[in-house]
């Protein structure tokens, strides 16, 4: 029997690459994606049905109803603004603390989801696509964390079961290193999605979508997203 | 303002032991439940609306439909028998495994929807009803499961949050000192409900009524349970 791995995809770069690596370590792959309230949900669940199509995968679909009716994070809360970002704030971002984009736990919340279904199908292994660059605002991207992680979950699974391990095999990367490493792989970069908004094209200017486009020109390798709107600084440095 | 904790609170003896240990320390309570498919969720509700009313608490009830829908467990799955249990097979219980009432990564998530709230309303303790004596056919009730879910905790909240601690001020403790430690800090201990098949009455055979019967009679505390169904040994003994 093959073995199985859960890979955590959101249908973002980072995640996909990870799934990608994945099904290249010869793992069955299980794509689980949580829905949250966040406003990108219905994209992200469409970015992740063509991702699985083309990495072979079957998919799960999660409700976290009780994160949706939570809120106090601007990408659950529609009175909560998502603020356009420079690319200057992205430099500075050593010093940054977490953004109103935040979501309480959400991390903990879709790994323990992500682990009760690695339980079941008796998956050994849970991609996840952390990395260097997201850890430096959000604390439950760190290598850190999935350390704890790791050592927690030997103990949250039933004496019958071996406890599935988390593997993030992007954790010490940043942006453009992952958009090489996904090349490499032949990961289906071309059907990511990143924004937070959740339209049909890329806005262009939230977090999200300015740390793909700095991480595909800072890779070389030509992004083929089509953005509503593109910050002029950005373009005029392409 | 008064310190806050969100009390993870099923309805039953231990965790209702564990929230009026909160209450007496000062916090203000928040009680948490969770709904994840188990049988007797209906009857478990109603009981913590009543033992928040006596701890003049507020509650906080939250849906996990993933689990609901998983299956694997005879809490969540009416297609798997839950067993009858007798005394004697709890008395060796030091060697047993994990029984088919196990809920994957129950607790897990169930803390991870805690945490979640915890980290919205700045809640900075997170009361469980943990103890020793079902730590040993569940890791993660353990005093090492606190230990470690505290430790990725740190990790798993905004750098703008004090990461909230879980207390599980019953973690070294047996059922028949749980009953006598609800005497000596007045629980409603009436109010609770502890059975795993949720009708109106106990149903006085499961694992979980035979354990609460045998904690109030080695307490040497009258039962004030009314059982469907009383096993002739256990009467016999009284």
């Amino acid at each position: 029997m093959r073995k199985k791995a859960v890979c955590v995809c959101s249908g973002g770069l980072d995640s996909t690459v990870a799934a990608t690596i994945a099904r290249r370590e010869g793992y069955e792959l299980h794509l689980f994606h949580a829905s949250y309230g966040q406003r990108a949900e219905k994209r992200e669940r469409e970015a992740v049905k063509e991702i699985a199509k083309v990495l072979h995968a079957d998919v799960k679909f999660a409700e976290i109803p009780f994160l949706r009716a939570l809120g106090g994070s601007a990408l659950t809360d529609t009175s909560i603004e998502i603020p356009a970002v420079s690319e200057e704030a992205l430099k500075g971002e050593e010093a940054r603390e977490t953004p109103p984009t935040w979501v309480p736990c959400r991390n903990l919340l879709i790994l323990a989801h992500a682990c009760a279904y690695a339980e079941v199908i008796g998956a050994e292994a849970i991609f996840v696509g952390f990395n260097a660059e997201e850890a430096m605002s959000y604390p439950d991207n760190s290598e850190d964390f999935v350390h704890r992680f790791n050592f927690l979950l030997e103990k949250a699974v039933s004496s019958r079961s071996i406890a599935p391990k988390v593997v993030a095999p992007l954790v010490k990367m940043f942006k453009p290193e992952i958009v090489r490493r996904g090349v490499e792989v032949n990961a289906p970069l071309h059907l990511t999605y990143s924004c937070y908004l959740g339209e049909e094209k890329h806005c262009g200017v939230c977090e999200s979508c300015m740390r793909r486009k700095r991480a595909f020109r800072e890779a070389g390798v030509k992004d083929p997203t089509e953005y509503a709107q593109a910050k002029e600084k950005a373009e005029s440095e392409e």
